[in-house]
């Protein structure tokens, strides 16, 4: 019989249900306040998801972008951390339910984050590759390396070309990384790694169903990335949607076919709401209905921030916030304020959002970024890309060995992990006897 | 349908099977060689599995310690490379069978490694965990992990116990350096994550059947590794067989009963030999039977080498080698020059042991070492141990990976890479389906 054992003390406990930008703001502003915090997620540690598609294009390895949740927070006092599911949440009683057994709350910040979106198309949805977890993207490392080894195997240039076709679907920027990175590894990887294979083989492909690439980024921006990109040879392809798709066959909507066994789909993606809440509180996109302090509509107990969270207070974002880190920290930041605000019977803020910038890596030597007004384009652009986002990532290892990874890269066109790590047979059945078997 | 499409040539060809320390030597040998070198392996990496134990307990990531294949080959003109499994030998025809079709060979070297040994014990072998691949190494370090998280929900201190208990059965260098990393663990990791835990409900034991610890070395760096093991707090037992196993309960030989989740056995390996080769030419633990040359037995254009190869043409070790890297690299060579004098008509020469010397780790500042008639113990050795383990790995950016790690434990007394990354449902479907499913 589990029980969360997380100690009884006389202080208001605050339950914060995901370790990602959101959570870990909230959690750290709470260091030193009078409140017990208590941290859940399914996973044991924070990942750095901006890094997630190099990871998948065998750029990095996974423990690099990954942060343990225990290591961020090991001096903060007040903080418990327990790995765990959340099954739902029961607001009458104030509690949680998990696969570790009930938890009580006093306050719930429910920042659940996001999940990929294929708008309800299940034949897509069953063959495409979303990419939002780091097991994901292990997974997409390993079968897009796959491809390289099997398309040496087959009998005619049609069967090659579907396994080295990939088609990246979305042009936000995990869209552009990605296709980026692709051209990179047909450019510089293919030629070594396969000297036997003609290079024209291979294609890479980036739909976006509207008419130009990052839509939330300038006019300008979105010029410089296709232009970019197409220097590449990434074939791009707006104003296209994606009909259906069965594995290897691809129908566009203008009924064009194109044939790939890896459709990589980050077209949208969609809140994680969680059972309990009423029905009416949640749009058809999965987020919850926040107001301007975060507090889920009909609540002053209960939270959400983030991708989880719509909040239309701000008319430049009529629709909600984007779903992006920055909002998620800021949001996080702000429900750490006011709860202490609370506790000494201070009014509560509401969330201002400062939109910091935005940016987008194309490939070698080539990025697009825009802050303090300044559109930047090229090279500056990248370095300024690789800065930010050294400086965001979290832990002294991890920024040491992303930019080990990155200066090898540079100097050599080479990419280091470019292993494909299999599933083995031997002792699966110990390794499974594990108490959580969820998402085994 | 399925073909190798290795290009056809006038020259012999040379099917090495296995990309370990042997046949990654045979095939660098046969560099400038008359001969295509076709180099099969069932990864696409060459595992450094010395650094095996350090992924098991958390302190290097899995992508440092493999190195693709095809990027150590990639300025080698003569060498192919083929993702496979073999699944037999027809030897009257020179014809090696694949899952990727029939492959003929002139010259056929198994350099296939071993697996681990539980000696026939069915018990044991369902629930204990081998750790011989990368996979397995990926999969310890998930399941430790969860066994610490699992610990905090437990009801009572027993069961608590039975999570926190880490047996190592087998004194050889694997048992040994589990056990000090274990120890480490205990020593400066779980007080930081799980402060809420009393550190004696865990115990590490190190398991040896027979009367002392790295037996292959002297008796007085056999007793200052036991010493240095106790003093880390380490439960040595000597003389000591394993009876049974069931996955929670552990019983030994005399009658005494442990309690742990989690047994770790290196007590034993055993040769991985190929179907198809007459069956007195392999005797129980595996291994092929091959004559001065490497040559197996009735065979002259059929090797075997390193852990797979029965070879007693030296009297210091009259049961055969043993199975460590050494004499693999060391017979992989002399197979490789073997094979060019035969080219121009020259005898073969018999292979011949050079003992290097051995080592093994047993915790911070602190190792056994013998080398050159000197048998050094302590930091010093430690220092040995860790560049002659820097310059054998092999790739920079692995080396400056697996520095920058140890750098940074050696400084925090930190483990970086504890994250468990689970297997995730989304899309699992679509990612399993590709040819290789042998594996799966």
């Amino acid at each position: 019989m589990l029980q969360p054992n997380i100690p009884e003390t006389s202080e208001p406990r605050v339950v914060i249900v995901g370790g990602g930008f959101g959570g870990i703001m909230l959690a750290k502003s709470l260091r030193k306040a009078a409140f017990q915090v208590v941290l859940l997620d399914r996973n044991n540690y924070h990942l750095f998801q901006p890094l997630l598609y190099q990871v998948a294009t065998a750029g990095l390895e996974p423990d690099s972008i990954a942060f343990p949740l225990r290591g961020i927070f090991k001096k903060q006092k007040n903080f418990h951390f327990r790995m765990a599911e959340v099954k739902g949440v029961n607001t009458a009683e104030n509690i949680l339910d998990t696969n570790i057994g009930p938890i009580k709350f006093d306050h719930l910040v429910l920042a659940t984050g996001s999940n990929t979106n294929f708008f309800g198309n299940k034949q897509i949805e069953q063959h495409a590759i979303g990419m939002k977890s780091l097991i994901e993207a292990v997974q997409i490392r390993n079968y897009v390396l796959k491809q390289f080894e099997e398309s040496l195997l087959m009998g005619n240039d049609d069967d090659i070309r579907t396994k080295l076709n990939f088609v990246m679907v979305g042009g936000g920027p995990t869209g552009v990384e990605l296709a980026g990175a692709f051209a990179e590894l047909r450019e510089y990887i293919l030629p070594k790694d396969y000297p036997e294979l003609p290079l024209h083989l291979m294609e890479v492909y980036l739909i976006e169903a509207g008419p130009r690439l990052l839509a939330a980024m300038s006019e300008k921006s979105s010029q410089r990335t296709e232009a970019g990109l197409r220097k590449l040879g990434v074939k791009v392809l707006t104003n296209t949607a994606v009909k259906d798709y069965d594995g290897t066959t691809l129908v566009l909507g203008n009924g064009e076919v194109l044939r790939s066994q890896s459709l990589l789909w980050s077209a949208g993606v969609k809140g994680v709401p969680v059972d309990g809440l009423p029905a009416d509180n949640i749009i058809p996109n999965g987020r919850i209905i926040v107001n301007e302090f975060n507090q889920v509509k009909g609540f002053n107990n209960i939270y959400a921030i983030g991708d989880a969270a719509q909040l239309a207070n701000d008319e430049r974002f009529p629709k909600g916030y984007p779903m992006v880190a920055q909002v998620a920290s800021q949001q996080g930041s702000n429900v750490g304020k006011n709860l202490k605000r609370s506790l000494k019977g201070e009014a509560m803020q509401p969330f201002k959002y400062k939109d910091l910038g935005s940016m987008a890596t194309i490939g070698r030597h080539r990025a697009v970024a825009e802050f303090l007004g300044l559109k930047l384009a090229g090279y500056f652009a990248w370095i300024v890309w690789m800065v930010v986002h050294l400086l965001n990532l979290m832990g002294f290892r991890n920024k040491m060995v992303v930019f080990i990874n990155w200066a090898y890269r540079y100097l050599t066109y080479d990419r280091g992990t470019r292993i494909i790590i299999k599933r083995g047979a031997a002792n699966i059945v110990k390794l499974r006897q594990s108490i959580d078997t969820s998402t085994e």
